[in-house]
């Protein structure tokens, strides 16, 4: 396995995007995004997912002049509009201006419509626990798979992140609706293996471990059944209302994954003195009968220490195809 | 089966509480919210938990005369003690606070420690979308099934509920987050039926649908497996930093399910003129392809209607036990 310093590829993704006409400090914002999600091993939404990113610039589906505009201030309540901006920039805009909300109100709450695909919704949880604020966000997506009792793929991933700054390791929770996301699929389909549990529907409708009859069908398992398809039903609601764009259906409709709709909330951590040792509690309880128990986020920060001191682990063919861009 | 009529069930209920001591207004308030339970079809969280109620009460664990005090108050965010009263009208209380904040300040957030159960989350959820308020409330729960990786229960079943008003019946996702309840096992089991998938492990640590043996070892499945194990982590957090009250680890420890923490946030949905039209475009894509796909909360009118025409579903053992009370 190939191992790039972090600066390498960071300088890479950065000259990609100097090249594709992006200013400066944008170049370096994106590029650093990408960079960390790779860093701390979210490689999907790092460099795996980079020359997906650019062939939406090439495309003309991201612009990467805009800059989001304020629709609507309702004082702890902000609506803007992302003008179909880098959805990185776009999410990162939007959890900071959630975070000032919070340490001016306690609270804040930021609706985005007309935004692109963030990649790692945990970076932003992330942000917002280092700015010492509970950070809670979510995305609505394109179809990818069917609600419960149905076979047509009529619900979106929708990504929910739940960030709870803490001294020893921010717990951040960053859960797809699908059981198994299709990243995830083609992982153990490129491996030769079956998942470890059910995580789909085959093309005789019975459920099955094949990762691949699952790609087939288009008929991926949400998380807990119907509980994961309510769910992904309320989190399209909730930023579609909030924001005033578009809902899964109609970016489904539109055939491509854009003009997305995302929530921001944060809460101010300094009301809150005695937040860490009520943290120390719970994550010594849940994790004290067995090894093995990991709370969220707690594998992050050992990889990206990993990945910072060994190098980021990339994937060859990505890599040569990036240099190439 | 035997149906009762919904005033037959209230005045019985109300007359209980009003021997146990409670004032008139409490009594009636209380009462009303079991029999809405029933109404609903939460038959577990209606008549049939009373009786567990009345033995909370017996037994001293539930404060009838209590009120809840405010603790803290950071403007759009409160924090109450509801000084071990009963969870029903605690709860109750608490929402009505988080849209009252809701009304004036676009967004509201209350959090609650030292209160008993609420039944039924999702009812808390019916009032803030009566109210026209986007409702999200949580609690946290003595611990009732392992986390990811262990086989201690020490996490809580920590109920999520999710509202939005809607003109043609709200949608309201009330979800625990073990695949089945404790009591749906039970129900299953008294019917001599075999969960429809795994619903946890059996005594040598394979997966099971056989709801007595996940009974016996207390190894419930959380749905979505990591996932919903890594959201009731996350759940019990936030209930327990934002109320400053005990954890799933203290109550666990204490052996008694009180002294539980939970919150509630609303937002304002006048701020939202196009929600109804976002709502229908989501409701309508999901259920397009096959009749049997519900949204969250759908089933609430048909069964509030019919239990209103028909009278409520009731055991009749518990029936008897309440009326003997």
């Amino acid at each position: 396995m190939q191992r790039i310093n972090y600066q390498t590829l960071f300088v890479e993704l950065e000259r990609v995007l100097l090249n594709r006409g992006f200013a400066k400090d944008k170049a370096k914002a994106c590029a650093e995004i990408f960079t960390n999600n790779s860093r701390d091993g979210v490689y999907s939404h790092g460099l795996n997912r980079f020359p997906v990113f650019v062939n939406y610039i090439d495309d003309g589906f991201i612009n990467i002049d805009a800059q989001p505009t304020l629709v609507n201030s309702f004082g702890v309540i902000e609506q803007w509009d992302g003008n179909l901006g880098p959805g990185v920039l776009n999410a990162q805009f939007c959890m900071q201006r959630a975070i000032e909300l919070a340490k001016k109100n306690g609270m804040g709450c930021v609706a985005l419509k007309n935004t692109n695909h963030w990649m790692r919704g945990g970076a932003y949880g992330w942000q917002a626990a280092e700015a010492n604020c509970i950070g809670i966000n979510f995305t609505n997506t394109i179809g990818i798979m069917p609600p419960w009792g149905s076979d047509v793929a009529t619900i979106g991933n929708n990504p929910l992140i739940i960030a709870v700054p803490h001294k020893n390791g921010h717990i951040v929770l960053d859960m797809a609706m699908a059981q198994f996301s299709y990243g995830k699929l083609q992982e153990y389909e490129l491996k030769g293996n079956e998942l470890p549990f059910y995580g789909g529907y085959d093309t005789e409708g019975n459920l099955t471990k094949n990762p691949k009859s699952i790609r087939e069908t288009k008929r991926p398992l949400p998380a807990g059944m119907w509980k994961g398809s309510g769910l992904a039903i309320m989190l399209d609601l909730l930023a579609s209302i909030l924001s005033g764009g578009k809902t899964t259906a109609a970016i489904t409709e539109s055939g491509k994954e854009k003009n997305i709709s995302q929530v921001y909330i944060c809460l101010d951590m300094n009301l809150y003195p005695n937040a860490g040792n009520i943290a120390d509690e719970i994550l010594t309880y849940t994790k004290q009968h067995k090894q093995g128990v990991r709370y969220p986020g707690e594998q992050t920060l050992k990889v990206r220490e990993e990945n910072m001191l060994q190098g980021i682990p990339v994937d060859e063919t990505m890599w040569r195809k990036v240099k190439s861009l």
